[in-house]
């Protein structure tokens, strides 16, 4: 790793180092972690650490920013838009999420959700931007609703409300899924949102 | 303070530093908690500390054994079993931890869901006893859809899958309500989850 400590290429560095910390925030936990074990990890000197993140809370606001955001963008929101109507989109995504954590050795949990837990009562400027990250989510999911409404795809139901309550249910059985080490409480949270999406939509095709 | 200090009153004494403990874990989380903080705010000797807990996973045991398993069968089991049906008491527990929260000055969250976030990727004991509390808690809820089940009240539901819909709803709008320090989300889910039940306890009426 010799190599990586003499290169002239800030932008690498800062990313292993972005990297190295989001991965060890989500499986370790952000105050579990020290700056030296990090600094080990991307194989960074002291000087480029101290450069780049003169602060542990530095890199937490860089993980959050660049990282946590992202792996909602990814996970969530993309597969929204990209799919026909929200139920689609909501039954791939839980199939997608289980499928990967079935290939995992240990379930970390959602990395929105753990930094949440950690950080914030700490620090609320780490809170406003995890909510920030949370309502992006919800509006994503809002709009989608919205959108199946205006074509006639369903019909009687509260777009935002139902958004919290699909978020929520994700994020809970996360948790308990971390919890309990087992996929179960996922599966579960699928075939039950799955119901009630059919339920929903089949009460807008009756009209 | 200084009488706690003289008491020879060892029980007293144990249950004042897991009263602190769980306070503090839960409102400025397990790791960044130490137990000279906890000594100072239980106002107890190094020697009564040492004595009861050795170290400060004894006192994480104790606390998710005592207080943490004791909070989820108050709030969820305890009303659960007094209640007519698991929708009359569904929204009864929200409208509770809602007006309970509406009264604080911050939402700490989740006992359980804290602590799991925290510990359970460490310690493979702790995970289990976490996970045996959601147990618990997920035993109680299905137990309670099948005697409805049983007395005519429901019909085409599976009780199991519903009962982790319902619990990972709750710890994900608690999660999302601590992120934006706003009970919101939990508004949100009690609304969301009544006309889920409203809708299943129809079907069934109308069988």
């Amino acid at each position: 790793m010799t190599e990586h400590r003499r290169t002239n290429d800030p932008q690498g560095v800062r990313r292993r180092i972005v990297d190295a910390a989001y991965d060890a925030f989500v499986n370790q936990g952000y105050i579990a972690t020290g700056m030296a074990q990090l600094r080990e990890k991307a194989s960074v000197s002291g000087g480029a650490m101290a450069h780049h993140f003169p602060a542990k809370r530095d890199l937490g606001l860089a993980v959050i920013r660049d990282r946590v955001a992202e792996a909602v963008q990814r996970t969530w929101i993309q597969p929204l838009n990209g799919c026909a109507d929200a139920p689609t989109a909501i039954d791939r995504i839980f199939e997608e999420i289980i499928g990967e954590l079935m290939h995992k050795d240990a379930v970390s949990g959602c990395p929105l959700n753990n930094m949440v837990m950690e950080v914030s009562q700490h620090d609320p400027e780490m809170r406003d931007i995890l909510g920030g990250v949370f309502g992006a989510w919800h509006d994503a999911l809002s709009a989608k609703f919205k959108a199946d409404m205006a074509s006639g795809r369903l019909g009687d139901l509260n777009p935002s409300s139902l958004a919290t309550l699909v978020i929520a249910s994700y994020s809970g059985a996360m948790a308990m899924a971390k919890a309990r080490q087992d996929v179960g409480p996922l599966i579960d949270c699928r075939v039950e949102l799955a119901r009630l999406m059919a339920a929903r939509y089949r009460l807008a095709a009756g009209r």
